[in-house]
């Protein structure tokens, strides 16, 4: 009976941390969600409660180590429930970057006046930022439901986003030659789309963490963590 | 005697971990040295063996991980000895990111081909580089000797490294607007000015890390990471 209640107990630690990391998750997504928001619509207001917010994932984060902290050294756990442990630590480290991704493009909204000249650029920014955020929102599902498959989904996907990222870069790059009055606004837009891009690369970071609580191993391929836009040149 | 030799044992343990992590901040180090001279040589050579050598780095946080994993498996430590190991965990995962940031500049490298035209860049790129390197290896220093003098010292040095960086941010864009054949080797040159930035921050989550290992508390002072650039606007 009291190896039971001990058992429960622990079982209540462990499902707090997984409690924090999906509110995390959860939140981070509204963060970019909302800061994309905020770029588009030029919305300094919902930008400013973006940047304040960032200051809620910092801190769930920190409960997130204290927390682990305090549960090994209580439960002194082994193998399973301690890889279970040390990747919420890794994953929330992620998260917390992401709700930064977020703070970073609510940042950039004052510098950014010329909104209604740019459907064509925030058509593909949408785009990358619904393809990065499919991505958090399945690295948590496979995060709530342990799942290979969707591990295996995530970490196939990220080449899309960089494939998307790469065009938005490049079609930045060319409107800064065509119209100089507009290199300031797309310089501050190539920061943002990589900032989105860097979601995906912490959604499929998760997931390999995710892999490794699971299975003990680290992920053998090599996946594709690729930023290719370090291939535009001129000519 | 017996308690003496795990005792023992657990201290060689702890020192396998840092030699691990101080291994890792070399490298990194290294690398973004490296990596701007292969920018500023337009040496592919040696882009490429930079590009390689990032693998390395990989291996050694893995390493770090299993071990932290092994130890706190084996030894069930407490309070400041779970921390060192949890930090190490932390830090590594820092120092992985800066071999990423060498990595992601050294790919620009091809794609760059009027060096000889900007020399002034290279120069004020060169100075952020030699701050963003100096705060690295303090908090090494700071690491290796567990100093809470050197940890503040790191922490107030930031500002000066965002101050120079947003300075260069506003030149590459000055130069875009100047000169549209530019443009493309700009925005490249502004992403390799924002890893380098970015080394700055990991060094100060280094030494933030490091302050929670020692005192077991998080900083209380929210510190200033600030990327300015962000208040950049055309008028």
């Amino acid at each position: 009976m009291a190896t039971q209640h001990i058992v429960h107990s622990f079982d209540t630690e462990l499902r707090f941390l997984a409690a924090k990391i999906i509110e995390m998750s959860e939140r981070g997504e509204n963060m970019i969600r909302l800061s994309l928001k905020a770029v588009i619509d030029n919305d300094l207001a919902l930008a400013a409660q973006i940047i304040a917010d960032d200051a809620h994932l910092d801190r769930l984060e920190r409960e997130v180590d204290d927390k682990a902290i305090a549960i090994i050294a209580k439960r002194q756990p082994m193998a399973v429930d301690l890889r279970e442990i040390i990747g919420a630590i890794r994953i929330s480290g992620d998260l917390e970057r992401i709700g930064d991704m977020g703070k970073n493009i609510a940042k950039r909204v004052a510098a950014m006046k010329e909104t209604h000249q740019n459907t064509h650029f925030y058509r593909q920014m949408q785009c990358l930022a619904d393809l990065a955020l499919v991505q958090l929102a399945q690295s948590r599902e496979a995060y709530v439901n342990r799942s290979l498959a969707l591990i295996e989904a995530v970490l196939k996907r990220d080449e899309e986003i960089d494939s998307v990222y790469t065009d938005l870069f490049r079609h930045l790059v060319e409107a800064m030659a065509q119209d100089r009055d507009k290199i300031t606004l797309c310089a501050h837009l190539l920061f943002c789309a990589k900032n989105i891009e860097r979601v995906g690369d912490h959604a499929t970071n998760i997931v390999e963490m995710l892999y490794y609580m699971i299975t003990g191993r680290h992920p053998s391929l090599e996946r594709v963590r690729e930023d290719l836009t370090h291939q535009i040149c001129n000519n």
